[in-house]
């Protein structure tokens, strides 16, 4: 599923430096390829949806779609399975320093991780504080209960910080974010 | 995702003889609309991958893609959570009185359903005999036990009614093949 865009295309040209400077999406796939390949989990990102509204049957080789138009996803973009357990969860950047909001994410996203959660599910976010170049999972159960208690549209840092858990990245696979399942016990 | 195409609008024609005539996708569609309104289970399919080549970004309400290609799928269509377990499978109809090929499946969508299955997850195909009326669940291991046996590029119809589980169609879920997992006490 990794075809090339503009986006990854930019990012290739930082892998000289230590890979930084991929993006949140970037280091996702590539930890969840580590996961695969090492018979650990099994999790993808789910192709992006696309309505079409016109093709070209004509071509010979292969059906070119002339007139189509991104979706919004009804669920999250990843999920799968680890040690038996169905994951599903939401991955994010923002370049806010202090909080993050809401508006990044649909609510239909924010219930379906609840309701993943409520069916013996793990259900979380991973959140990238871009300029802070600081990495988090908040489980469902735990930003939920700030936007329960507090009716706000953005959870803030220091929330996150205190009931997340850091993500520190590492070669490979960059963003270890099952560690955080096993530290939990889950 | 109901989008609509070409086979799902001919397949409504059908909605006033009682619902026959629909496929296979439009059947388990509506099965996972009703377990999700009804809270019984979150399963979805995934979206068709498609590869953008080319969009037009100077459409003022909504990014036109204006060239891009089918991909190969690396999973199943389906997966999900039943009972806080982790569902996956492949859904396929053949016109053949006698038998399933494998040529209907990509070779690495079975081995996706073989890794699921190791990884403590419910695996499975569900195959509809069109003429025949009949559709069935058979689990991975069954439909690999006579894959690996036998060496052969089909499965005969004898096999999988002796393995497999018939699901009757009803008004709602017209596919209720989550009973079959019920039934075998997963």
């Amino acid at each position: 599923m990794n075809y090339p865009n503009k986006k990854n295309k930019a990012a290739n040209n930082y892998i000289e430096y230590g890979k930084r400077g991929m993006s949140l999406e970037s280091d996702i796939n590539s930890s969840n390829k580590y996961y695969l390949e090492n018979d650990i989990a099994i999790i993808y990102k789910k192709p992006t949806p696309v309505r079409v509204v016109k093709v070209d049957y004509n071509k010979r080789i292969n059906t070119k779609i002339v007139e189509a138009y991104y979706e919004v996803p009804s669920t999250t973009d990843y999920n799968g399975i680890y040690k038996g357990k169905y994951i599903d969860f939401e991955a994010k950047e923002t370049k806010s320093k202090t909080s993050f909001s809401l508006n990044n994410i649909h609510k239909h996203q924010i219930e379906h991780l609840v309701k993943i959660e409520k069916h013996g599910g793990i259900s979380f976010l991973i959140i990238r504080f871009v300029t802070l170049e600081k990495t988090f999972l908040i489980f469902t159960k735990d930003f939920m209960s700030y936007i329960n208690n507090n009716d706000r549209k953005s959870i803030p840092l220091s929330y996150i910080e205190e009931k997340g858990y850091l993500i520190k990245e590492k070669y490979n696979p960059i963003i270890d974010y099952l560690k955080v399942i096993d530290s939990i016990g889950e």
